[in-house]
């Protein structure tokens, strides 16, 4: 089973961590054709842990594991500390298969989205 | 003259800076319509910041500005930072039109944008 992992740095203010969660509840109906799992994860802050999520998806039967970047730039978290994390999490299941899909930032659909943002200004 | 003024949170790493500068040329293109002024400016850690990027904005013509928050949740950044620098900025400008956009991450097209990513993951 493929399994869809949504990684987001994590907050103090569990309110920004829970729209996280939010936005992945909303995945489940969006991407249900490609994954049959799909759930969110934390850099740092929050839980669950890069690792915990992966182990999540895990135990629900993923054999396959599509990992996507909710951050805006290509920085020190998405270049090193995400893989890093991903690599504790293959030492815990050496058989899963892990994909890194592009991050947030890098869809060139943001920009048509900030325009329509920008007509909502109040 | 109406501006359009992106706000990021700003990098100690110069490449993150320059993707929200990249961002805000091809805003200069799609929404150009709308706007003849398209500028960036940072809340921290980079260059404009707040106050300068509104004073740019009114240095080349502006009488209203649209601010667009380049941030994921509603944090303490796009509730209380923002909005205060905005104020710093009013006072310099008092006589200026300051409208504030939904910030990036309340766009309902994301979860979209996230399912056309997954399947990019190599």
């Amino acid at each position: 089973m493929d399994a869809l992992l949504l990684i987001a740095h994590g907050s103090r203010r569990e309110a920004s961590n829970d729209e996280v969660r939010e936005l992945t509840r909303e995945l489940v109906q969006k991407s249900k054709r490609k994954f049959s799992i799909v759930e969110c994860a934390f850099l740092e802050l929050a839980i669950p842990s890069i690792p915990e999520g992966v182990t999540i998806c895990v135990q629900k039967g993923a054999n396959s594991i599509t990992v996507l970047p909710y951050f805006l730039s290509a920085g020190r978290h998405v270049a090193v500390d995400i893989p890093e994390e991903l690599g504790k999490a293959m030492q815990l299941h050496p058989q899963l298969e892990i994909k890194v899909a592009p991050y947030l930032g890098s869809a060139n659909e943001i920009s048509s989205i900030l325009v329509s943002l920008s007509k909502q200004a109040a």
